[in-house]
């Protein structure tokens, strides 16, 4: 992963600090502050993103893999999850470990939680002289254009972008906190790099979790009018190199699509999926949260796909089955 | 229900004059005339909220239970439904009950059929020095906005919107006909209160049915981008309190939503349903119109929902069905 | 098909130039010389539509009955297709059909490739006197408005398009490359008109195939809002008369629809598709490329349609079949 290049990390901070500084009502500092009160932390990361400075967080035992082997020096878990991890790692167990690693989250990163609609934006072509734009085209701070890229109208550049060479985007599109290489097209009314739909559900009052991560969208790529591509929580949303998108289409913050896979129009990919390269996925698929896609896999029209798929496969159906199946069933 | 906040009703009409007035070459005055034809009507109303001064429609028999207990003077229905009527409500029988329903409506409510695009707006900062907004931001008649409210660039307030304190409202973001409460989130080009698709059908030239409700939108709720909340036609549309909804989700007009609800990506619920509180679906799961969705119901992404479904069940599948049921028949 | 109105042609060509000005690498000039070498060629149409002054091509066996019958004075098709061909028709045999069809057509149509986005706007109340407009509201060369036309906010109107009488065109609308006759409504954030989802799919750098047909809006027709319709390739995607679009549906290119059809939010229609005559679609179905939807036919919310369906049919369910038999299936 990318060192998270948008938001400020206001860290290192001391753990016990860091812990009892939240608003999870912790009242026992027994482990944390045993071992480690002068610890200084310096990120939050995943499992096996951390390294020994950083904490992390263990919520599910389907990552069972990755807590064994995390090099975090401090995971936020539950205690009956807390057995997986290494001996030296020390754990921190509560009930609710989203909120909590939520809420350490935002002392190291406060200000991304509102980072929607920045009001300190500019003209676009009194910035950037280099660049064709239309009219009403307006940026924010921490942007980057490459030449002879074109802007359409009515267009929101945020903050925290970089645009490469070449690239068109079209009229009425938002991009913030995102990464586009060179000869990407972002067709119109497309909005990029908001914040997931990621939050801990609560009685009256949901707690909205921070997404730290950036959207990264790679060479030649193109994405349809009206599309919706979110900006990973803790990591990185990829498009790969050479990946086109149809219109209205969305996908969700954490999935990361291979290289040269097409995409049709109102297809749904769900958090943190995985896809190969070379994939195809016909109209109106949806795919289930955190599956693994393979290579040169095709996903026909409609589908519904709850389970993962091993590379060179075809399926269809809902649920998502190998074609011959879905097409011998529908002939009966 | 509350009242009509938003259109201006110019009633009351006389019974007759309302019935003939119309355009649907009524030529027989019997039952109306002789039996009303001094009285004034107030309003038109659906069947349970209508009151002894108001006019109301029966279509179907699927609300056969809500006639035989209106209290509405007059009611406009066919010949075969009109012995559910109370025999003291005087029956309007035609041929096509809503044609006439429209017409009637449109007397009342002139302005309802065309309140697309208002054109007479100000800069939104011209008018409200208390909140912050962007760039080409516009405002119409007949709106309030609260304390902290922060509004994104290129945004139309169009007339008869209220919006709460503490709200944020994105970028490309169309609003009319809508009440917010306090602390609601409505990401960028979402589109809310326009009027819904109901139409009837006639060949070559469809009539256009007056949409005179609104959307109420309850505290704490988030609507996702790109998302489109239709108004009521009769009545309101509701997102309860602290319900999220996801990207590029569609709410139809009359849509009644609890409290406490997430709805995930490209979700459809089609008109007049009402989900419960709790409820949770997942991404481009769709529901059939008029259905009834319990309180902490879950339905899988993907799903088509045919049927009602009581409280405190989980469906999946198209046709929806019980999740146990789905996941047995899929490993077939 | 109407004469192509947007583009301009740049022909016509001698039909060896077309050829090997193309960058396919064709190394022997032998069918193509000896037979023409001094022919002029006008155009490039599909099998059906092209005269005997006409280039087209042929892909798929699917289009046979097409090609039997063609008059084109020269095809570009594959080996194992020729015999298809009538004996008269020069045949150009090479691997990738639709990679050579793209660069002619581009030679024909240089300005088809890169029509996104309109750098040389006015605002319109500045060329158009007769209209009422919003906020914001651009247009471009070769544009044409009716009377009594209203258009709302933001909204962009860039190059070849004709807005007919009496219609209404929503806020944040995007329209290219479109005929709207009288009386059409396009409601909030629509895009109609932009390229199609067609290339050629080549590692590491697709191949953009040039889509020089447009859109045609019959009288009387509603677009939903958000709602996206893509211009055709060679031919024009069709909505026919007094026929109604909700929100969020996706109409792909070269799709003919009938009039009188009623299409439900969040519906996708695939490239090619043909409906006819008073066509009812649910809400969030989906329709497989290339497929024959006769008259009178209902396709259920959800359906996912991947056969031709005949006149006068019921259908529902994934793969949508008899309505009858979905729903006993789903009593099991």
């Amino acid at each position: 992963m990318l060192k998270n290049p948008f938001f400020k990390n206001k860290g290192p901070f001391k753990l016990p600090d860091l812990i009892y500084n939240s608003k999870t009502g912790l009242n026992s500092k027994n482990e944390v502050t045993s071992l480690s009160k002068d610890i200084l932390i310096s990120d939050v990361k995943n499992l096996n993103e951390a390294t020994k400075n950083d904490i992390t967080f263990f919520h599910s035992a389907n990552y069972k893999e990755f807590a064994q082997s995390t090099k975090a020096f401090a995971c936020i878990t539950k205690e009956p999850l807390s057995q997986y991890l290494p001996a030296g790692c020390v754990k921190i167990c509560v009930d609710n470990v989203l909120l909590l690693t939520a809420q350490v989250t935002e002392q190291f990163y406060p200000d991304s939680i509102t980072d929607d609609n920045n009001y300190n934006l500019e003209p676009i072509n009194d910035i950037f002289s280099n660049i064709i734009s239309g009219h009403n085209t307006f940026v924010g701070p921490n942007v980057q254009i490459g030449n002879s890229t074109r802007i359409g109208h009515n267009t929101i550049i945020e903050q925290n972008v970089s645009i490469g060479n070449n690239c068109s985007i079209g009229s009425n599109v938002i991009l913030r906190n995102t990464f586009l290489e060179d000869n990407v097209h972002v067709l119109d009314s497309a909005i990029v790099g908001k914040k997931g739909f990621g939050f801990i559900p609560i009685k009256s009052l949901n707690y909205r979790y921070p997404h730290i991560g950036y959207v990264h969208i790679k060479k030649n790529s193109e994405i349809g009018a009206g599309s919706t591509i979110d900006r990973g929580s803790l990591s990185v949303t990829v498009i790969g190199e050479n990946t086109y998108l149809d219109n209205q289409v969305h996908i969700a913050h954490n999935v990361k699509i291979g290289n040269n896979c097409i995409i049709a129009g109102q297809v749904g990919i769900a958090g943190s999926v995985t896809l190969g390269n070379n994939v195809m996925i016909g109209g109106q698929a949806g795919i289930s949260g955190h599956l693994k896609i393979g290579n040169n896999v095709q996903i026909g029209g409609g589908s519904g796909v709850i389970k993962n798929i091993p590379d060179n496969t075809k399926v269809m159906g809902y649920p998502a089955t190998e074609i011959k199946n879905f097409l011998k069933e529908s002939k009966k």
